[in-house]
């Protein structure tokens, strides 16, 4: 068989010749088909168990609500105002990047809590939400990889599918309530395709409120690494434990961070859909800026009342964090008295993540919606495992949002102490 | 060399090998970079001359502003006055499909209009936009194919950027009106590549409004190769002459259609950005469903301004559309009255596409706004190279729309025939 080239088995190119082969291979004829991605996507987890929670309510148990992140205190009345009294003759498209007005103010908002940002670096976007998906299409190429500590916003995930962004876990632990893990284990899982690190600060699902040494070390690695530092502050107002640091108060932040913020926590306005993308780099802010264009404009009725929350006083902060506050230590002492539970006390956000003393909370979870009731109530909550990106982990936590009221997050306590008496997978005694 | 296999040069194999050979060889260095899609993505052709028109108005030229598709009519006060007299408490996320109350009413404004569009067929999105988003996320692949009749919206270049999606263009010209090419033409586009077909009916931007017979050729093309049929309908309220068929009235629609909406036109409610992603497919739906929890749900101030303005009496459209017809046929006999000048009659949106005595529209545009003014005015066009993916076509053609009053289009057409008089690049006498 001398001069006679034959392909090898495993290697790059005889896979590519045969799949070549194959393709071109196959008839032209197909059917009427949704696309891989969407095929891809995943649903909410949180719809996977809101069938049961509808039935359970339908037999007559009442159901307490720790599983969504929907605040339930009121929406500021003066910045609802000025929406509800703006005259308006023609409901015109807003600039691309929002209101100047706004801009102006909300970069105010930033200077007094010494956030070095003006009105230029600011794009108004529809909700946190865009401000990610932005960010995600403007730092990455499709099969770039994100490095994220888990647990993590389980949107994300649905982000970096729609994106085509890998997700790079990194695991924190429930042990050290989810402190930053160390950052050589960051530093371990960058490769060439590693464009950003993706941190949610005040956290989601943890409550967990990153240091500002935790927040340099990040920096430090992506200026190192020549990568964007991505910081979800969705929650920056609701701080209950010391001062809050946000990647912009950091030097050096200015061509590496990109802050994704919503009003939607800040001022119990998620339906407003008002968020911002705000970064320093000019470059970035460019072709974010594009990707805006395509949209022509963030909603416009609801960039009034963004406008004027801006305008607050302090004390509005003050109120809603002192309630936030007493539920969060009423919580965090109601679930230390249920034997085999464990939580860290958060430090920030309106979550807790608790570990149970049973095998996969998913079971649990809906045992609580289809066979238990305590006094006439059970108990809805949100499993972990849609936080992880690692398959298994978690399995034994929840997250437990106190968008209730404390007389409710008592009579949700009684429901969880008991079930726990009662559950047939219980672990230990 | 018995024995011993090189590789040949130009086959797939050896590119691939010398292509991994090359990237392992590269040094782990970069920079920060910002993404390749978003170094592609195109910035709106109208932000090229903005500059230009605020430097005229800086010298005290006033500007006609024929380049927009802003509406000037008045949105309904009892719209607004759904969100302005609302009782809010807190102003909660909608359902990620959009409001019950809003769908419901909805889908009978749809039913009215003859659409078999029941509540479960309808998303309620962030304006048109969102709606032609979550149709190439859910319909196509990246790489896969959209066929369009040029020349179209520009947006639509900017989310096939954004998804990977390649836009595959038909021409239609501006002779016989901008007509439905021959099918035969599309048909000839089709490859294993090609999803969906997008038509925007009226067109945005030639005002032609499809019959009954092109978009029945267009489903059956569409059915004979398992394509979807996207249809814009932004447009839908404005027709002049005669009846208006959308997609959704054919009979065999249900699988193939999905109509893409929004109030923005029709409310003149551009800034509410509420739009509709329609459709009777149950698979197609559910996967948009996915892409639509992803930003949790869509803005909820500006739903209740849309539900109100389904309960609008007829004789709402019955006035703005009146006051539009003038507007078209003033334009159109003041632009045939120009030498040199030829226009179709378009039959709705509020947009006519006209040919100029000149070589390249991009510089008459420029032109018109740096050197030129007629008693203290000038006017401001759009070029049509952006309405075409075809390089080169329609560089004598300009988008105008009458969204300014009857006497602003008089000033305009004023300054326009004396601009055709004066401009250097005239072609012929």
């Amino acid at each position: 068989m001398a001069g006679i080239c034959t392909p090898k088995p495993k290697t790059a190119s005889y896979a590519v010749f045969w799949g070549i082969r194959w393709l071109s291979a196959q008839p032209f004829t197909r059917m009427l088909q949704v696309s891989r991605r969407g095929t891809a996507m995943p649903m909410s987890p949180y719809r996977k168990l809101t069938p049961y929670a509808d039935a359970a309510k339908q037999r007559g148990v009442g159901v307490y609500h720790l599983n969504i992140g929907q605040p339930d205190i009121e929406t500021p009345p003066a910045a609802l105002a000025a929406v509800q009294q703006a005259r308006i003759g023609v409901l015109e498209y807003s600039p691309t990047a929002g209101l100047p007005s706004y801009r102006t103010k909300l970069a105010a908002y930033y200077q007094r809590a010494g956030m070095p940002v003006e009105a230029e670096d600011i794009l108004v976007t529809a909700g946190g939400s865009e401000a990610i998906f932005f960010a995600l299409m403007s730092c990455l190429n499709p099969g770039d990889e994100l490095i994220v500590p888990e647990p993590f916003y389980g949107a994300y995930t649905a982000f970096a599918v729609a994106t085509d962004v890998r997700i790079v876990p990194v695991t924190s632990h429930i042990e050290n309530g989810y402190a930053l893990p160390p950052i050589a284990e960051f530093e371990s899982r960058i490769t060439p395709r590693t464009k950003a690190l993706l941190v949610c600060n005040p956290n989601n699902p943890t409550g967990y409120v990153y240091s500002r040494q935790e927040l340099e070390q990040l920096l430090d690695l992506c200026r190192r690494h020549h990568l964007y530092l991505l910081s979800d502050e969705a929650y920056r107002e609701f701080c209950y434990d010391g001062n809050y640091v946000s990647a912009l108060h950091l030097p050096g932040a200015a061509e590496h961070v990109v802050v994704l913020d919503t009003i939607s926590k800040r001022y119990s306005a998620c339906g407003a859909r008002i968020g911002a993308f705000v970064t320093k780099n000019k470059a970035l802010q460019a072709v974010a800026f594009k990707f805006a264009q395509m949209r022509v404009s963030p909603p416009g009725l609801a960039q009034l009342l963004g406008e004027a929350a801006t305008e607050l006083p302090d004390s509005y902060f003050d109120l809603a964090k002192a309630e936030y506050l007493a539920r969060r230590n009423r919580m965090v002492e109601r679930l230390r008295a249920i034997p085999g539970v464990y939580c860290p006390t958060p430090g920030g956000a309106f979550y807790i993540m608790a570990s149970l003393p049973i095998a996969d909370a998913e079971h649990f979870a809906l045992w609580l919606l289809e066979e238990f009731q305590h006094d006439g109530h059970t108990v809805m909550i949100s499993p972990a495992t849609g936080f992880y990106a690692t398959p298994g982990a978690g399995r034994n936590e929840v997250r437990l949002a106190y968008v209730i009221n404390q007389a409710a997050i008592d009579g949700a306590m009684d429901c969880l102490a008991e079930a726990l008496r009662q559950y047939p997978g219980r672990i230990g005694a």
